[in-house]
């Protein structure tokens, strides 16, 4: 196989491994521990147990791949140059007060790209899933980012960094794009409200500081869709860029000028 | 009857009532004209097919009751004090742009307090009702507000108000609470994120300016569940107060001492 083919047990396990791992966050919500990670962090016994069967399913299928997930150390894998970038519950917080709000997000990279991302939504049994150059898709019906191109028909999606500075940070970047835009939404589970970029129910999404794992699988979506991801500056994206501006493309550079004009 | 009873048909009324509106929005979901109101505010068929609905079935069980909702001017009623505060879709936005995040609002109220709410969440199906003196209850389940007491384990809920001094306020009051807070959730209807503090997942909500049918069944929710709603400065709250601030009644102090402080 060549490196730019896509092996198409790929997306089937992808979705596979979200799927469970949807069904355990599901059948072990009011009844988690709750532990703090550090400011404004926290993580569940069900992370640990979603992102552990996550990665069984996608080991026994896959076993030379690596891992790099949330809630440890990324796993060496074999020869391949192959990486599943994991987040078994992106929206823990909502998860652990009980906000009906969170999802799994699973990507397959290779060298820092994603070929393959499911963003899973267990409480809906919504999958978003994208492949490198074959598009994405809300349940097997194809995405599209929206069309609208004016800032007061937008709604911008945000979620709130955990770290001080960085929330000092969020907020003001808000201040003057809210002026601006229709409204906002922090639905509190960053991968899902970018694949609402992707599916064009939201229209611009940012965030200051985002995780792989948190954007891994999104992004792609996003892109396939045909929207667009940069850095906060509107530099090219990476995975480890942290700083996310993801819209549908017409209204870019129009959240770029807010920002300049501050 | 005295002015005092409650009749049960109210809430079995209100609940068949709001059922009925949110299985005609998902009908219509994908399929709706989006009109204008103004700034920032539209309206759906599925809005004006919902109210006709719920007034329909309201209307048959009590037909001397008078009618209060968010798309037309008031019904006078007949020989009764008693009136029916509607919002069909809440969360209008949301459901015009395809996000899956809206409810029906329904409270039966008498000389502006009210005696029965319901908020129904049509896609989770998720009916949350409180009747006056008889507490709060998510589909039968007893609701009661979280105990959090610091503010940095608080998630705040906030929805964003359309006109442009409001908007800016909206943002203002947002700034200094959400550096201390855990983190902020915006789902975009009202009634909704009201009623997550009655369940105890948000446990402070404010928005400066809201209508009586985003807040006539949620308030009443809140405070059967044991918290406490009072306007943006304390003072006591009202249906037509505008400004709400409504928390676990733990953490309310600290909100307005952040308010003062700036």
């Amino acid at each position: 196989m060549s490196n730019d083919s896509i092996d198409p047990r790929w997306l089937r396990v992808a979705e596979e491994a979200a799927r469970a791992a949807g069904r355990l966050a599901v059948a072990a919500r009011g009844k988690v521990t709750v532990s703090s990670k550090g400011l404004r962090d926290v993580v569940t016994e069900a992370d640990y147990a979603a992102q552990a069967a996550i990665k069984a399913i996608i080991g026994a299928a896959f076993p030379d791949h690596a891992f790099l997930a949330e809630e440890q150390d990324a796993t060496p894998g074999g020869p391949s140059d192959l990486t599943w970038v994991i987040d078994p519950i992106d929206g823990t917080t909502n998860y652990s007060h009980g906000v009906p709000l969170f999802c799994t997000s699973i990507a397959l990279t290779r060298g820092g790209e994603s070929l393959v991302g499911v963003v899973y939504d267990p409480l809906r049994d919504e999958m978003y899933a994208a492949v490198k150059g074959q598009g994405a898709m809300l349940n097997g019906v194809p995405m599209r980012v929206s069309e609208r191109d004016r800032l007061i028909d937008a709604i911008a999606g945000i979620e709130w960094a955990s770290p001080q500075a960085l929330r000092v940070d969020s907020l003001r970047r808000l201040a003057p794009l809210g002026e601006r835009v229709m409204t906002i939404r922090s639905p509190g589970a960053a991968a899902l409200s970018l694949a609402y970029v992707a599916l064009g129910c939201f229209d611009i999404y940012f965030n200051v500081h985002l995780q792989p794992w948190d954007t891994a699988a999104a992004a792609l979506m996003i892109q396939e869709a045909g929207g667009r991801v940069t850095g906060l500056r509107g530099e090219p994206w990476r995975l480890d860029s942290g700083g996310i501006l993801a819209t549908n493309g017409l209204l870019h550079e129009a959240v770029r000028a807010v920002w300049d004009e501050e």
